[in-house]
């Protein structure tokens, strides 16, 4: 027998050698070793489960324990050797537990398969990273928040199709992709309860026992059914789609930055840590930092797989802190921010001005329209035609008109829940702020 | 202007003709029709709000509700008419409100835009939608339930990569189906509350006028940021990715279903309700319904558009219906199934045997390997090896062996939580039944 | 019988009836309807070979081709009724033909497949409907072209990352555009030899009878074996890949074309035909033809039904048409396309003159980056720098480096083919007027 | 400046430092290393062009050459050390080289992009991996069609729907999949052409030296427009597609292969090398080959960079080659396979039967499907219904029927091309092997 068939768990009726390409292409040890404390954890809350039931004695139980903690050792040192034939996670610390306590490590997987280790240990890995992940999203968000809190008079335009809209403030904008953030942190919390169920399988274990590994590894609760329990990969489908949408939402707000950050728009300047330079010509300096966030969204998706979840974890991770970093260095043009707000961005204003005075909306609409088309074509801004010019569009224009021709004012209109007005967003930052307040006191 | 200009909402300073190619591209009525009845609803509610605000008269209110309902009363007759120029559902429900009522119908979109009434209708339509899978899924899973407990004495393999693994009760396979569809009942309840909140945006109204329009249409909360609730469509995405994770979950189990239905396995067999025959083989009884509910899977996905909402819905609300009919009239072969039970499906059993008698589940493992080698050598089941042979591989064996072969002491041996004994499995149709009656009492 | 069972093609063994939601479910009429030319133009070759063959009689086939072409008139003026029955396009026509000339009909079929009617008609259809695609992507590109002869002499910024560049003729930006749609061109050509090709399986025909079918549907090849011929759906996969990447090329395409038409940049206007306007705001002028093209990208895929193929074909015809119309309408602003012109983005002639005095290009590239670092800290353009300014960053710098800020010059010196030099762009549009003649004159 | 800042090839213009969460998200070094032979190979080509053009000098020239040539060296001995800062193949090799020869390295890249480099040595790196997946493909296609001759006496049932249909040749069926790696080869060579265009843009060198380089790198053409030139990937969708569709070949295959190891098919057995066992049950023998295979399918796809493109290849590399393994190891059981036919799968040829006595096709379909209505009723085989009881179905059965019940006599029928007859099966052998032939006489 080959010495790397040697530790495979599966070895005994076989007598062919496995094709090497065949055993290469099925390995997982390359990208499942990330689950080793995860695999030892829940190895130990077996064993205990399983002297319990007296399927080991009190003494080989110590000494599996004690194994297991070397092993953990060696990992934790950056110690730990893979060799040939170590084709998972589970096989490696199994065949380096023999290779410390011999025989009794043989025991360890009694009435347990891998596929059962394999759950167990994808959950446990899952439950950390989604903490972790939570973490720097609410970072983010902090970040955001405190942002928009501190430059909250900033008038900038609102678009829509990339064409001006209407003026809103700076922190509205900000706080738009906070909240999709924020959304992002509580769907979070869903996953982890769907992540946090213990899986085992057909165990020989009693329920006493049963409950001791559930209360050992902190799960939450058991599954139903054996069958669906080990087979299931609901709770890594939901993870991928989690990132998906979260990368999404990270997506749209670098979209609209490296628009902000072009020379044409010049609202924002990255500082030289998140840009990056030309090979060919000295005078760039392009915003590779948002085009990267950008471009994280649609990569992950559709396989549910263990490699999958390691790399979408990574990407997410990463995404966050520089999307932090992005968010707490750029510097915001403000004079650039106002100089883009122009009077037909008012015309909105100019109908609600119309309507005021008792004219029905889609009439008024239809006025405001003519004049932004006699504007265009005396090629004078919305706010220099003449009240007399307006007059031949509507006769209940007058003079007073001309307030409507202020930003302030019309942001400021907005004041319910979620609009624009200086007491609308403060409010927005307010809730931010409770809301992170509680985040952190979670457990 | 071309008479198909007429009815546009945003007609004002265009002088040009939109190209008809353009036109049809731009239209949605093709589908969007369908939330005619949330569009009239929402509106009905917001013109409620609008005259509290003082923007419409009590008069011109009572014009407007009246002249809503006369268009309500077209669509539920199936006597709606939609026009050239009807480019979505808000622009048609709007011009055949002014064919009734004449200018007021102008003032009903006052300060509303067409985003905040689109966002609006499709999440008053999604609600209803979810509420009727919701009833669709829960159907099916008591369906399965009820067969579960019918059924509970059949054994058969269960399989692993559609190989024969262990023996367990087909009660079993039916839950661990169930299991997942039950999951997905309960994310859709996560998801309607998602869908559930008020989304419009930048609205004159205060706070008491804007609470008005929340408790008349049910939503149970309102944005947190103007921007994001007109422009975010997380809640479709959710509903997509959810559709999705349930078809996978239908899929595989017709996967396992028509497996079954070979003639090589004739576990089960189709009623010919839910079957199709071949226009040129007569004797060909195809599993359509299986293949149909199976191919589903993977369809959706990716659009996040009203039309992937719509195509979506109505997949899933065809599935669940076929799946419940497929589940409730197949037929099971029992003698075929207990015929696919072989003795090697207990060499697992063998090794805890020698467990049982000591040895490590390792060694156990191998020495059973070995046994199944034996009798494959000699061409015989592995229940018919002598004791002398088995002694060969362990001196452990005795005959006491002979209570190994035992196909129904092997599946009762798993009595833990969500395992194949006929108390675990009753225990999982039990926790169905409480569950069902749970939801089915929810509001 | 219910009357609905009446027409299927499989009726004979089954006694059960068909659940109705799975008979819709399983009906694919609505979409395949539109293969009925094909269906039956595959009928008429088939029958004359069933003729020869001797498996029809003389008088059979000419009863069964006069009846078919009686369906094809129905169908051709839109009097053709499809029946409860009718579940897809073959059964419609021959139910159809059976109500016009009775028994004969139901030798149509002999030795042939539903499955081998499928695929024939699926191949004859997809060629078709090639051919109108690559006319129209011709057209588009065609116009294209002669737009980038006309305006040759308009300069602009090329952008990179978003961020301005080096000066390009905007003719080059054009045709960098068309240079991927004649590669889809191109590789439509490929696609269509593969969707050309007999796919009839298992037929009792001799290889003459055979041969005459192929002549009749001007097919090119026939299929190598049976299984794969009616199984696979490798031409429509491609199909849908191709669409994607065209989708893809255009969407691109809008892309550069909506950050153009911004307020921002102005560099185009798009006309009203293909704009549209805000039901909220009256000045709003959206780029919504463009937006359209732009999200249809990422549509298709996946999906290898004949579904997918018609619902690809129409968004990719209806997008070829939007595009030419946008291009061959938006207007071009000159001026600010030219103000957009900054003499930071000749930094990198400002190397190369540095080279061209024998500094190495790396040396030459840093040079150039610190007089950039210079003009910014000054707050002036890098043209404004003084000599002696620059002779601090190199000794090489001198009076004659004035001629480098002449951004003709800089587009001028870029000969090679592909380049921005007034005549290597000139050779392109010669190379795709004469690759355009070529094509139409293609069979 | 921070030492990882040194190598970077934009460097001049910066100030701050980049921050390392940002470095690391954005190098590409770990996998595009991949391409150091094909960074080498281009610079050399270019270097010498630019000698050509009087940018370097003869010596300059020959010093970058020899210093290449160490850098390969390196690489090919395994000894080449990458260093923080080198983030990607291109930085890393012109930091070695400068290492090397010092400061006329620095003009290796005068008038030559980093984009340019990245196009080229993609397109040099996947035209040699096209060349090698050409290969491995075509000895996967050998394996299949010489073991189709081998076993061309071996009949079996064919399954549409997973239900018996008609009886073929197990060499059919082989050949069938054989067909569809065919056309994948054919593809890649057209794919081949699409990737061997030279990329390179917006170069100073006259025509001359431009097509030098193309004749030195073996470049069929040169890209039509600079811009498109280095922008596209257009190439790497469609090897990614290519991939896509070849698993998707492979996959089905294996989809097949897993169906008839079952237990309950039993038609083959895989040899140990390409089956995996169970940690905890030791009878299971998985098709584990067999189940990667089909997993494959899906995976690549939808992301159209340099990543993507490695890592696709490593699995089709794998997955041919697997694949051969599995093909020319596998044990066919031709007792199970024979016995796995059954007279309904003759039902078809009982409606010829009628149809050569006159009856139309359509309602000899009908009487057949009666007859087996009949034996099933009866609970005995189609064969076993006596005259008298066919009779009444059809007074055209006659004794003459026997002759129906023949396995071999029903795949002889089909002799057209493509068809199950042994001829028909040896002309596909003879065209498989006549094409690889060719194939390797290619250049």
């Amino acid at each position: 027998m080959a010495s790397s068939e040697g530790n495979k768990l599966w070895g005994g009726r076989f007598v062919g050698n496995t094709d090497p390409i065949m055993e290469k292409f099925n390995a997982s040890i390359a990208y499942d070793q990330r689950m080793w404390e995860a695999d030892i954890k829940g190895s130990k809350a077996y064993v205990k489960a399983l002297q319990k039931a007296g399927l080991v004695t009190q003494n080989e139980m110590e000494q599996i324990l004690t194994g297991l903690d070397k092993v953990f050792d060696e990992w934790s040192k950056g110690e730990f050797k893979i060799k040939p034939g170590d084709e998972d996670i589970h096989t490696a610390n199994e065949r380096r537990l023999k290779e410390f306590i011999g025989d009794p490590a043989g025991k360890l997987h009694t009435g347990r398969s891998r596929n059962d280790q394999v759950a167990t240990d994808m959950r446990l890995w899952l439950r950390d990273a989604i903490n972790t992940l939570k973490e720097l999203a609410l970072q983010l968000i902090s970040t955001m928040v405190e942002r928009a809190a501190v430059e909250i008079e900033i008038l900038c335009p609102g678009y829509t199709h990339m064409q001006r809209a209407q003026p809103i403030r700076w922190s509205h904008w900000i706080l738009s992709h906070a909240v999709a953030l924020s959304r992002d942190v509580e769907r979070l919390e869903d996953i982890r309860k769907h992540v946090n169920v213990m899986p085992l399988g057909r165990l020989f274990l009693c329920i006493y026992n049963f409950k001791r590994i559930l209360y050992e590894l902190n799960f939450d609760s058991i599954s139903i059914n054996s069958m669906d329990a080990t087979g299931q990969r609901d709770f890594v489908a939901e993870f991928l789609f989690w990132a998906s949408m979260c990368l999404t939402h990270l997506s749209k707000m670098a979209e609209d930055l490296i628009l902000y950050s072009t020379k044409e728009f010049s609202f924002i300047t990255l500082t030289d840590a998140y840009s990056t330079g030309s090979s060919l010509m000295p005078q760039k300096k392009n915003a590779d930092s948002l085009e990267l966030i950008r471009s994280k969204a649609g990569r992950v998706f559709g396989r549910e797989d263990k490699e999958a979840m390691f790399d979408t974890y990574d990407t997410v991770h990463a995404v966050l802190q520089v999307a932090t970093g992005v968010i707490s260095t750029l510097m915001v043009n403000q004079p650039a921010m106002e100089r883009a707000l122009s009077p037909d961005m008012l015309a909105t204003d100019l109908a609600y001005h119309l309507v005021r005075k008792g004219m029905p909306f889609r009439e008024a609409h239809s006025c405001a329209g003519k004049a932004v088309y006699i504007a265009e074509s005396k090629n004078i801004h919305l706010s220099q035609i003449t009240v007399e010019d307006l007059q031949t569009v509507s006769p209940l224009f007058d003079k007073d008109v001309s307030s409507v021709w202020d930003y302030n004012r019309s942001v400021e209109q907005y004041s319910a829940p979620g609009g624009t007005a200086r007491s609308s967003v403060t409010a927005q930052i307010e809730h931010f702020r409770t809301w992170l307040q509680a985040q952190k006191q979670k457990p």
